[in-house]
């Protein structure tokens, strides 16, 4: 973990922390006991980019954790600032998370510095289904570039799972067959598609916002 | 320029492109006279990607542009990805891209490759001001974290533009007190706050979705 973020976000969900690193003076002292101080040097090391902010933490990648809500469903996303992206959509607006398929680790460095702390502050299901959450009473909603109902259509969902597919590839056909729902996002515009980020996003803030009252 | 769909976008625009390399045989032979045929190895030292997807082209940046219809204006965004996801979140809404402050370079071979051929189905003006906009018939509207109006106000405007501040900062208290609505996209959860490209999409969506026939 790496930032005053990430590493404070953590903290303060009373996560786990095997050593925290940081520059003598640096806030987290008051909210850790056994900080190692290190010199700037030291940090640079530690961390994953090349002008960290410290603090720097280590944490073990905590077990998989099943979405008890409404969720972005990230099927094989390969870019993990995407991914990231959409962890700290989904926190903001009150939904989980279910990672599926094969795409960039959500628990990697690249991934946790793009959710800017969102990694704890929702839960995030790792190796995830359409047939589990079905099971589960979810209504999986795929995103589709054409051809899908409109936006709307999010409104009178209580448990949705909202599954978004690879930059380069959307979703899989058997995804989008097994989904209840296919939506479409309108784009009045010339671009084929948007971005995969963008695209989730677009629809969570539909969904919350349109649910009254939830989550 | 780098990659199939940023060339692509490019030339069927009718841009002018300085010169264009390719491997022999790349598809970009059927659409320009004069390509360069290189090996592989000397498409590498060409483009700013590692591992670059051919062609590779060359384009004088063009002048500036001024917005003729609702656009997203970014003020200061430091990251070129989120400057390139929010052309290409315009460019698929219809609206047009005004770029202001002393943020990312909107032409950047990064931002380029982020909008994904954005930059050939919009305008983009530079050095943008408030003034300058209010004088040309626009409301400006601030997107800030806390305290705005309800994004359903955005759905009485013809000419829109939506101020998006930086990653780190937001806007600036100046661009704030000139605006003429100040907007704010509820958020249910437990974040301070999305990606300034998310944040600038969820807004091009609604000012989009809500003006019946338009843009």
């Amino acid at each position: 973990l790496e930032g005053p973020n990430v590493v404070l976000a953590a903290i303060r969900a009373g996560r786990q922390l095997e050593t925290v690193f940081a520059l003598r003076g640096d806030p987290v002292e008051e909210m850790v006991d056994d900080v190692v101080n290190v010199e700037s040097e030291v940090l640079e090391r530690l961390a994953p980019t090349q002008h960290p902010r410290g603090p720097v933490a280590v944490m073990a990648i905590p077990p998989s954790e099943p979405v008890v809500r409404s969720c972005l469903l990230l099927w094989s996303l390969a870019d993990p600032g995407n991914v990231g992206t959409l962890i700290r959509t989904a926190a903001a607006f009150g939904m989980d998370v279910a990672v599926a398929g094969s795409g960039a680790d959500p628990w990697a460095p690249k991934t946790l510095r793009a959710a800017a702390g969102g990694h704890f502050r929702t839960r995030i299901e790792i190796d995830a289904s359409v047939a589990s959450l079905k099971e589960r009473g979810f209504t999986v909603v795929a995103t589709v570039p054409r051809s899908g109902v409109g936006t709307d259509r999010l409104r009178d969902l209580a448990n949705a799972a909202i599954a978004v597919g690879s930059e380069a590839h959307g979703l899989p056909a058997d995804v989008i067959g097994q989904s209840d729902l296919l939506v479409t996002i309108p784009m009045p515009g010339k671009m084929e598609s948007v971005n995969a980020a963008v695209a989730g996003a677009i629809l969570a803030y539909e969904l919350t916002r349109a649910t009254p009252g939830a989550p």
